[in-house]
């Protein structure tokens, strides 16, 4: 990341993190050493609420508590929508069935997810994530969930945009080949993989999705972008 | 049903209940004085029983507790499928997350879901049914459930082979136009909707299913059908 602001390219952290606000995350990946603020961040619940804001919409809230104060300037009182994100333990029969209530009370149920993602990985082990909920209440509702977040190409395009940068001037290093690599490159930037992370060997015969190149970590994407400059 | 059974017709009744067991279902109808006992009932905890039989599937079940004794008979240890139903308050963000364990562990997951409905009302309001949770379930683990129950053809199917009667020769009598009605139909019955119940006169435009003839109620549907004996 130093190489990276030394050299003077614009940078944007994405993130499809909606278990904490941006102050939270970015607070742990200082405290690993990372230089990174809240204004280089762009997360699902920021872009959520700008999309609320514009659409006059009163979201009832189904999200983790340590997410709540990222919509704490939104009106919430008689929601006309349901924003879900991963929920986590807020995931009850009880929680869902009141999201599930509220949104088949609309005349036209509006559903907005925070991210898609089916499962990841804990120390405890496997969990559901946010996709798996947001299917139960499409069905249910027989609605479909307009998604904010990574792959959205509505979110790459507003970190485009905070950056004022063009996709074609743009390039993404993500180890997610579908959320980040096959997002950003539908959004008409260059993408890199990295093999470190969530990467899998099997993410090369990819059937869909194929990144502009793949880097063995962070470090040796730095090299390739900054030898291209 | 007194005078179906005085007439010497066949008779079995076919429900998709998975909140209890068969005999417990039978006892709150006969206390309301229905003529009806267990060996009459064609629900889906039974017949997904034969299922596992046949296939020496082991289940891990997430179901209600008051279905459970359905599956004494069934060995349940080491599963290599996950059998849900409407689990109700067993529903729990951990609950979820440990049948999503046991599928995604499986070299190739076998879901078998006990109904697929959507939501159903209880006194203290609506409530996601299991077809919510299975559409969850199938996210996550990219696969598709197998649904034992109404509207499935082969449940439709068990309950004729029971009472050894061909489909053409049978008539189904529902309230509902997609589970009873188009079920029925498609499995080559004949069916009627009672206009009570579940009933909405919006199912009179149902854009695919149209039962053989309406009638008010059951005592109604009685003598459609004996007055053509």
């Amino acid at each position: 990341l130093n190489r990276i602001k030394a050299s003077g390219l614009k940078l944007r952290f994405c993130t499809n993190e909606t278990q904490a606000t941006r102050a939270k995350f970015v607070k742990k990946l200082q405290g690993m050493g990372f230089d990174i603020s809240v204004d280089e961040v762009t997360a699902p619940a920021p872009a959520a609420c700008c999309i609320l804001k514009e659409r006059s919409l009163r979201p009832h809230l189904l999200v983790h508590n340590d997410l709540v104060p990222e919509f704490s300037e939104i009106d919430k009182a008689n929601p006309n929508c349901v924003v879900i994100g991963d929920a986590a333990e807020n995931f009850t029969y009880a929680n869902l069935n009141e999201a599930f209530r509220v949104l088949i009370g609309m005349e036209k149920p509006v559903l907005i997810s925070l991210g898609r993602g089916r499962y990841y990985k804990e120390t405890d082990g496997l969990k559901l994530d946010v996709g798996a909920y947001m299917k139960a209440l499409e069905y249910a509702c027989d609605v479909q969930a307009e998604v904010v977040g990574k792959p959205a190409k509505m979110f790459f395009e507003s970190a485009l945009a905070e950056m004022g940068v063009p996709p074609q001037q743009a390039i993404m290093i993500g180890d997610d080949i579908v959320n980040d690599v096959g997002g950003a490159q539908r959004c008409g930037m260059r993408a890199l993989q990295v093999r470190t992370g969530k990467y899998r060997p099997c993410d090369e015969n990819h059937p869909h999705v194929k990144p502009d190149a793949y880097v063995n970590n962070l470090a040796e994407a730095v090299d390739v972008i900054l030898q291209q400059l």
